[in-house]
């Protein structure tokens, strides 16, 4: 491990040995973050995956979250994509870029995050690096799982006819960052933050993903919102989507939400951070689901099918299809 | 691969198929950056090796660097954290931070040198994010390499009585980087450019670390300047480290930029970036060194011992102790 730390009058050797070298202790493959490296061999039989995500203070989540919480998102995030290839989690390397005025406090509370998602998840930190930055606070983590050699999850593999099925309630992340951000008021106290902390703390699909491997066809985490995340499982498919907007599965605060405005189907259809997994499987499997559902601890629901063509279609119980504006999570 | 672009009229998904996708095309672990994750393993005998970088233009590199030269030395940085272990390099992920200014033409220069050191050193792009900031471009990398199954090098193995061995040349980058940032004036231009050169495109000691596997005791790259990263392989090993200052090898340029000013021996000892490797070895095996030297294509000069007690310490021919103010790379 290498870095500097902020100006907190903690030089960047001592902030490791504080902050960062508690959260390798028990993680053999960190080396203690002696070293210039973490050493790691996957389990006989099973191979590593490796994801990484990036976050900006201001832009992946807000300067007055708390510490502990954009510690654990961005953690969380990172789980998820290894969930949805399927793999267990092993540990992860981090990156931060602090701003030179951030205090020493604040990292102790972002730690504590990291520490008590590490005992949540049972993973460890493996290394990193942690420098000054004039800019906002910015983090960079990348997670290592494993999978059963040759079982990873990938999103090509969905076939013409395959059910598409979601885990737990879609929409309720998009909802939580529009009460936060004041763009829907008047929700009761309950639903506001029932809502609010799924957009904060998403619970990354670990124990389903593993459950799919050599069970289902196509998966993906929906990180981007719905439709895009189904989309991305059409086109690396070379397929299109048909989705039935009544069997989408919401939660209580979101159907009491869409029931005050009806145009909250955009961002519940469209909006991100859900971090539910989506997945295909052949109808004659559609037997499996309960048995994967409680593998995975969370329901699943099917939603629509994969067919001819290209695109993601949502239709009415009516058969009319909903038209849709956004597509999903891009900054443009 | 997930991610957002910079303001360039590019969307994200645009910017990973134009930009990023024919970095990855290459490598199959990489699942053409349309999946979640990168799935690998070591071949067999061999254990990964993960590191990871950070660097923000303004603090790391100069906003006026050419964009190759800063991919390339993002690249090369992490590269030579594997070679410090012995390991040899399979790919990365890059994490990207773009300004919402940077051109499309900024980010095609920054790609044409990672495909250029993608060539170079065998090696491609596994997948990454790429985000917005409204702060300074900020990079993060993560370099996957392997290496033997526990034949990994530490900086812990030091042993009383080894030689201490440092690859190339000592101290180029810290006059480098002075040259650059005008503290030292009135070179002759190719010294100042072969200086300079040192600074912005490191050479990872790859084969020599590779070479090094099995062979001797601890090693370490020369990030943070000769006596600090000394420093840490005496710490680690629970030892002292003594130098002789006429040992350590300059190059011409830095030999005639000392003649002109002696004060310049500070930033030679303590200045970083070289990326050269320094290890140690029992003194009965010096006769190894010819045979490293030419697997590793690089000079090897044996410059000091690793004594009892703690704390690196430089002496001049006379015997005396060379006073150091600073103690290497720190950012306070």
């Amino acid at each position: 491990m290498t870095g500097e730390g902020p100006a907190t009058g903690t030089g960047e050797f001592a902030l490791i040995d504080k902050v960062f070298k508690p959260l390798a202790a028990e993680t053999p493959a960190a080396l203690g973050l002696t070293d210039d490296a973490a050493v790691l061999a996957p389990a006989p039989g099973r191979e590593l995956v490796l994801t990484k995500d990036a976050m900006v203070a201001g832009v992946h989540f807000l300067e007055t979250d708390a510490p502990g919480d954009i510690a654990r998102k961005l953690l969380r995030v990172n789980l998820s994509d290894l969930a949805a290839m399927g793999a267990r989690p092993i540990g992860y390397l981090l990156a931060t870029f602090w701003p030179e005025k951030l205090a020493l406090d604040w990292i102790m509370e972002f730690a504590d995050g990291l520490r008590l998602d590490q005992a949540e998840f049972g993973i460890g930190l493996l290394g990193g690096d942690t420098v000054r930055t004039p800019g906002p606070l910015s983090l960079s983590l990348t997670a290592i799982g494993d999978v059963p050699a040759g079982g990873a999850l990938r999103r090509n593999a969905a076939r013409e006819g395959d059910l598409i099925v979601v885990s737990g309630r879609i929409g309720d992340a998009a909802l939580g960052l529009l009460s936060l951000t004041g763009e829907l008021a008047g929700l009761p106290d309950a639903e506001r933050d029932y809502l609010r902390g799924r957009y904060h703390l998403p619970v990354p699909r670990l124990a389903l993903g593993a459950a799919l491997v050599g069970k289902v066809r196509a998966a993906i985490d929906i990180s981007d919102g719905l439709i895009a995340d189904i989309g991305h499982i059409a086109e690396e498919s070379k397929l299109g989507a048909l989705l039935d907007w009544e069997k989408v599965p919401l939660s209580a605060a979101a159907r009491a939400a869409l029931a005050r405005d009806t145009a909250l189907i955009e961002p519940i259809l469209t909006g991100g951070d859900d971090y539910e997994l989506a997945f295909t499987l052949p109808p004659g499997d559609a037997g499996l689901l309960e048995a994967l559902a409680g593998a995975g601890g969370v329901p699943l629901t099917v939603i629509g099918e994969m067919t001819a063509g290209d695109g993601v279609r949502v239709r009415r119980p009516d058969g009319t299809e909903i038209p849709l504006k956004a597509r999903g999570w891009q900054h443009f």
